[in-house]
């Protein structure tokens, strides 16, 4: 699992920071998350291959969140894209592109498939074989959704050496590598666990931004493998973090530890501050595994 | 008059070309023409002050050329900006703005004033003491205007010593700078010319892009001190030109030529080609005053 942080501050662009996107790279999988203005160029600057990215999804309708997206969308259609594109959102995002394009008179050559969001409730959005996309309904003065990525159980690991000694067909390899008990060319039952051993542990994460401190997402994120929790102020700005239905980095730590994360990682900070390592140390007050991210930062996880 | 090439790129914005945004300063002013993605950030690296900015003029609304627009309007909501801002443009600019601010609940606290656009005419559209803008119709796949900014007759320069020679009464001074004749403390009549000199010659700049060769533009742009016409394309591929309805190098010059311009300052290049002297070189077969626009390059005319 990889991640790339493309812009990770808040309210406007700047010419050194940019605002919220990120790639999650995951099962194959190339998602695009939140998009703000002059998300192309950082793609461009990270190399990352346009017709990979299938899916897009957007948090919320502040501009530093999605005022990127019309121009990717039209970027993709003047490289002569085919491949469909997802775009998962808050009601309003199609119009507003299809608004744009209209007025351009400029339509696409690939498909461009809307799924609107306006659930309150955490929703199973997009499934494969390998991978879940679940919406995190967050507490923000419009409507906004965080999401949780989750890899699959994989499939389980035969153990050649075993498999050849209790004497199976090759043809239920397969059926072992899925966790199912198989018969033997003897017509004896072999249990999966002695021939095969678990796959990779699957990975999750969740993104969570904008939001105010929400304790019922702790159910929806509990254990992921990485927690992305907007920290837009120190405690020392509570009032403006509750003013504007943000959070500070103390509350991004609660709920980490509640939720019982493997990993913070913080962002989507106010430029106010000098510095944002003081982000991380008042994070860790409460929580030990904290993170910053930081536009062009990537992590392997 | 003073023009910063803020982008001169066609299509997309990448790593190293922005694409169409220009500040023009003159008698005061300072006019933001077109405002393609990115185009706030390239304001703050000219720091260029956001509140001297009260009116922006956009040719057409492809992305290339107004996708910047709605950030723009955004930040400048969240910098506390008290300024009128006045927009130019096509009908449906409005629109689009509007709509994203509804989404995002977020409406300016400064007067914001659309001037939709939709005459195939050219139009008188501001006017003050000092200066005018016209619209230039233009010949591109949607309607589209360029613009052109005229200086008026600045006052005549009073010479001190011929005044006080002509005995004239000091409350007459302006009447004679704005050019009439007046009458002396003797009662006699003094010809304006006779004590005084034409001001500073007023300039203009005409503003075309985008758009197909056209002739009909000529009477509007006659003897501009400056005229910038896009050119998207080289000769040799006449043929793109005429499909998409740009201009070639060689057709920004012809029209140049036509309408006697001071100079002719070339720009929305197409990034296929590795260089782009090759714009000037073509242009100069035909012109001989050509300059080429770079982004962030700054012109004193």
């Amino acid at each position: 699992m990889k991640l790339t942080i493309l812009g990770c501050y808040s309210a406007t662009p700047r010419t050194l920071n940019n605002t919220t996107s990120q790639v999650l790279e995951i099962s194959n999988h190339m998602f695009l998350i939140d998009c703000g203005e002059g998300t192309q160029v950082q793609l461009r600057k990270h190399k990352i291959k346009f017709n990979r990215i299938k899916h897009i999804f957007i948090s919320h309708l502040h501009g530093d969140h999605f005022f990127g997206l019309v121009g990717l969308i039209s970027t993709f259609r003047l490289l002569t894209r085919e491949t469909d594109l997802h775009i998962y959102g808050p009601v309003g995002v199609k119009e507003v592109v299809t608004l744009q394009m209209k007025l351009a008179d400029s339509w696409t050559n690939y498909n461009l498939i809307f799924h609107e969001l306006d659930s309150k409730n955490s929703e199973l959005i997009f499934e494969d074989d390998e991978v879940e996309v679940h919406t995190i309904p967050l507490n923000h003065r419009i409507y906004t959704n965080g999401y949780l990525f989750k890899e699959k159980e994989g499939n389980r690991k035969l153990d050649i050496n075993l498999v050849e000694e209790a004497n199976i067909n090759v043809a239920y390899f397969r059926k072992l590598a899925q966790g199912f008990d198989v018969i033997n060319e003897d017509g004896v039952l072999i249990k999966n666990e002695t021939v095969t051993k678990p796959g990779a542990k699957p990975k999750s994460y969740a993104f969570c931004s904008d939001t105010m401190y929400k304790e019922d997402i702790v159910p929806i994120i509990n254990n992921v493998d990485v927690l992305y929790h907007e920290s837009t102020f120190l405690e020392k700005h509570a009032h403006l973090a509750s003013k504007t239905k943000h959070a500070t980095a103390k509350e991004a730590a609660r709920i980490a530890k509640k939720a019982n994360v493997g990993v913070l990682l913080l962002g989507h900070y106010s430029t106010r501050y000098d510095s944002i390592n003081v982000f991380k140390e008042e994070a860790e007050e409460v929580f030990e595994n904290v993170e910053l991210s930081e536009d062009g930062k990537i992590f392997d996880f």
